[in-house]
């Protein structure tokens, strides 16, 4: 029976990070994956969706089908890449099998013929997420697409219908409607992306519809009858519908035989501290298996700090960072921190200072015909704690990483209204927004630090 | 004799934010323009060339006569709206003359048919500079253009000659080339941007030749025969030139008397100190006329230090910071801080560090299909202080924000290292160089640490 140091259970991003982690320290690393090096995001997550929108919106001499066939070819090329890549990394195993506990040391491998035993000193879980299945009544499933099968496409489908207006939802809607084919998208919620900021989902849905995907907000599908399929309530038949992609969530890879190990978990994931303990000393869980965050960059985070944890436990590694998101619509939506809902769940609202600055005020923003888009800030009274912020801009993922840094501690509205952007660029906005913080807040002084005294007295933890 | 707080020459960048923060204070001002409102950047530089800049990327649908049109239709609604609210903006008393001194204290004011005085306490100039004139034989005025007059050509020239590779050059021999003009561009230095990195100078004329720019580097133009532009040394011919764009740098704009006020300047500007502050106790210069920085967003800034300065004298505005620099050519060029050559005449070079991570091993840049771009970090050893960067990007400039932060005193690489930064995006790029920075330096800490200590001992201020 092989015995290492650490063994990992799923080759994603939060998977690999620990394995090239601990293998570059000189650990002996067991990588055990049971279908395809990368995980999600290279397979049938980030990559091959990101890949698809750029093509949507640049490949204009292309087909849509010629499209479809280049993104699976780059997914492709970056998974063989990445498995020679770590098949050749010192110091790790590269396993194929699919692994459950026998205890809390030990792991059974499988493999379509034979079986076999390893032991390890640490086992991380890094198996993700799968996408929540869907049952509904007549809908075949040679019609049914998740993200998982999305990308194995190979022709565009005449009427697309997506159920679920998440970050996945709105992103396919996108590009698939720029290729070219009829979109409908049926929320539950009353507005999309309704994990979001609401000023973040109004743009988005104003650009959805000029783009021409038909929504279906507030609303559930009940059946599908001879590729028509009807909502709840019979608020709309959706005819001539070609396929369905299903985007209702994800549910946590659990099927390891946790009990066996003695891990606590819930449907909802294996909870675990702040570095991916669990309740078992020697057992980890880190990236979407973990209740924590679910993002490939949140994985890898998760996966960094578990490295410096199993390899140096006696020095500190702070307390989990506050993870921003991305979603890749267009305009990108990019945010860090709670919604103002939730803010006020944790501070009286005279405490939560709101400044909202839109792209189409900034010179930038009237050079480029901007009409969409802002920077939503929402900071502490007085003290200028960047507590949240929400951007809505063509590049916002590439706006958020100061506001990120900002929200993790590193820089207040007084900073950010004194930093110097380069003229004319959007992210101005954040510095008007941070100096109308600043504008505000010194007139106010006495009555903010008045406010702010009583939270701290009430609630010293804030 | 009128008599002000504050009278302000020049109603650009920083004349505007000086005069629009001291009214709101409640200080009586005059600013005075002899030109248009909004400066050079509203009327003849960055509004006009990045509306063309965006138009010539973007509207496909447009031929090159309309969107020429279209710019100068923009940059006058814009104008409009800058002097209307000025006009109307409390205790400011917008003045349009031509301001000279008397003495440190009086301004007189030359309209076409009259003369007037004022007085003021205190003197902003912020008359902001011209472009260099260039004396070439056998060139006519009518086919010479400066930044002043490019944005009124009303037609693409067949074949535009552009002389000087700086910012301006670049900038607009990228917006002409994909209009469609022939595009010549000659620079004097052996590269393009020579102010900047020679890594970004690469990038840039790749694009450039990619694009069908015609590079005549390490060149000077002769003389002018005949629609033929002659290079020294017969180096080349360029025929059939319709239009000379001469962008050979800029001139502070000082007939003003400055003498009368007893203000020492040399023919590059006046010098101040780091508020603007000159030589006479009263009397400020802040923008392009001064030796410190010439972008519209140093002036801003300089503008609002000066406010500070004038309003709260007593109050500590910190030292000047370091400006960024962007330069909005396909892809764009984001810099801050000094280069590395500038950075070996301050510090040993065991000292500094040096990081660069290409674009394109980014997962955003393989999924974007970028093949050039980078972000180079040079960083001061052991400390981890970012000591000057350059971005090199589609969306360069709202990446620079970050590393303008951490420049100015407010992030280290080992903190830049551990930000989370949404997956996936080109800023990651800025976490990877980091990141390598620390992996770097962690089995170096000795060595650095003695070369460090070393530097400190010979030389404290740094």
């Amino acid at each position: 029976m092989d015995s290492f140091h650490t063994a990992v259970i799923g080759a994603g991003s939060g998977g690999i990070t620990v394995a090239v982690g601990l293998a570059g320290l000189g650990k002996k690393v067991a990588l055990i994956e049971r279908s395809h090096v990368g995980g999600d995001c290279t397979n049938v997550g980030c990559v091959p969706s990101k890949t698809l929108i750029h093509l949507a919106n640049h490949a204009k001499d292309l087909t849509p089908t010629e499209i479809l066939a280049k993104v699976r070819e780059r997914r492709d090329h970056l998974r063989d890449e990445e498995t020679e890549w770590l098949a050749k990394t010192k110091n790790i195993s590269l396993i194929r099998a699919d692994a459950k506990f026998l205890d809390k040391d030990t792991l059974e491998l499988s493999r379509s013929s034979s079986k076999e035993k390893l032991t390890a000193k640490h086992i991380v879980i890094a198996t993700g997420s799968s996408p929540k299945p869907l049952s509904l009544p007549g809908l075949a499933e040679s019609i049914t697409l998740t993200n998982e099968s999305l990308f194995d496409l190979e022709a565009l489908p005449k009427h697309l219908v997506i159920i679920g207006a998440g970050i996945i939802g709105i992103e396919m809607a996108f590009a698939f409607r720029k290729l070219g084919a009829e979109v409908s998208l049926i929320g539950r919620a009353s507005r999309v992306l309704s994990a979001l900021e609401p000023q973040a989902s109004a743009v988005i849905q104003k650009r959805l519809e000029a783009l021409g995907v038909k929504l279906y907000l507030s609303s559930q599908p009940e059946r599908f009858e001879n590729s028509t399929l009807i909502l709840k309530e019979e608020k709309a038949r959706l005819e001539q519908v070609e396929k369905v992609l299903v985007a209702v969530g994800r549910s946590p890879n659990l099927s390891l035989d946790l009990e066996k190990a003695g891990l606590a978990y819930s449907e909802q994931g294996i909870s675990t501290n702040t570095f991916g303990k669990t309740n078992v000393p020697n057992i980890y869980a880190i990236g979407d298996v973990n209740l924590n965050s679910a993002f490939t960059h949140s994985a890898n985070a998760q996966g960094r700090r578990l490295v410096q944890k199993i390899a140096f436990p006696f020095l500190p590694v702070g307390k989990e960072p506050i993870y921003p998101s991305a979603t890749f619509s267009d305009p990108e939506v990019a945010q860090v921190g709670p919604t103002l809902e939730a803010l006020k769940k944790r501070y009286k609202s005279d405490l939560i200072k709101t400044f909202q600055y839109d792209l189409k005020a900034t010179d930038r923003g009237y050079t480029s015909f901007l009409e969409d888009g802002f920077v939503l800030i929402h900071a502490m009274a007085l003290t200028g704690r960047v507590l949240s912020a929400t951007i809505v801009a063509p590049s916002a993922g590439e706006m958020i990483p100061l506001l990120t840094h900002a929200v993790n501690g590193g820089a207040s509205l007084y900073k950010l209204a004194n930093l110097v952007f380069p003229y004319p660029t959007l992210s101005e906005a954040i510095k008007k927004a941070a100096s109308n913080y600043v504008f505000e807040t010194l007139p106010n002084l006495v009555k903010d630090a008045r406010t702010y005294a009583l939270q701290r007295w009430q609630n010293p933890r804030h």
